[in-house]
């Protein structure tokens, strides 16, 4: 139970940049404690991403060029949702997409928010299980290899510093502390 | 070992805003498969955060306001790196700020990327431990209360999808897997 707390109130919002995948806002915001404060909200479509385990224990990545990142990064698969797509079918369109996998399940782990405090962007992490393989189909924006490890060897590659992304690290280490199990998605 | 891999090439970069955290910037890359890109970048100055574990297994959270987020998050403490601040320095002021304790140990846990597919923000996660109390130092942007709860109690909150800011997750899902003890970090 959570008491009811004060709300805060938008004095105004300035629309900055309109891009393909982000929109810039200015807003002034009289928060809860009668402050008003001028915010920086980047809002983003958001994205749902998979962990593509196989029967085997080991699990599909992709290492992926992202210019922001200014390299090269192991993830798990993921894309943006597009308009009206629900996360659950985005997963699977991504993943087949980036890995050429198809699953018999798919199922959700997580949904959590990457970066509060300047963005209102939301991942939804999925599992994906009864994996067969087929064809990529890769974006021109996408720069995409495939690579296929054990959980377990992600999971250190997590612990060395090696695997960086936040969803992937999320993603991993949940599915390590047993998280996403059939059992626990109920019936 | 890693293979050497084509880099990338910035064919442009327009600066769209500069903010008081934020600068956003469009840029034309052509990426390692030759094709040219327009891409929309979220410079972010970076932040640490920081568990607070005390002797008895317990953890301090603070539930704070987010415009960004529509509403009230528990997270761990966290705040901005300030111009040539040392992250491990920046985990301790914002530990004392946001919950008035200081800690005799602040060690490293992970260092990643919240959202590498639009921005380049970096979160340097940290443990404090050998707790005292004092007092907090909030600012007027931040709407903040403390709360103390069992580790085992906040991984729980993981699970049920109550706790959804993601450095919190990772933090809290490394904590449980062991990841950042005294013998890990070495000499």
């Amino acid at each position: 139970m959570s008491t009811p707390r004060p709300d805060a109130r938008e004095v105004a919002s300035r629309a900055i940049y309109e891009g393909r995948i982000v929109r810039l806002y200015e807003k002034d915001v009289t928060l809860p404690n009668g402050h008003t404060a001028r915010l920086e909200i980047v809002h983003h479509p958001g994205a749902a991403a998979v962990v593509p385990l196989h029967d085997d224990g080991t699990v599909t990545l992709v290492h992926q060029y992202r210019h922001a990142a200014g390299g090269w990064l192991h993830e798990i698969p993921a894309g943006l949702l597009e308009a009206g797509e629900a996360p659950l079918d985005c997963a699977a369109r991504e993943l087949t997409e980036e890995t050429g996998l198809t699953a018999s399940d798919v199922r959700p782990l997580m949904t959590y928010r990457t970066t509060p405090g300047f963005s209102d962007e939301v991942v939804h992490l999925f599992i994906a299980t009864g994996l067969t393989e087929g064809q990529t189909d890769h974006g021109h924006d996408e720069v995409i290899e495939v690579a296929r490890m054990p959980l377990a060897e992600a999971v250190a590659r997590v612990r060395k510093g090696e695997i960086v992304d936040g969803k992937t690290v999320i993603a991993l280490l949940a599915l390590e502390a047993g998280m996403g199990k059939q059992e626990e998605a109920g019936p």
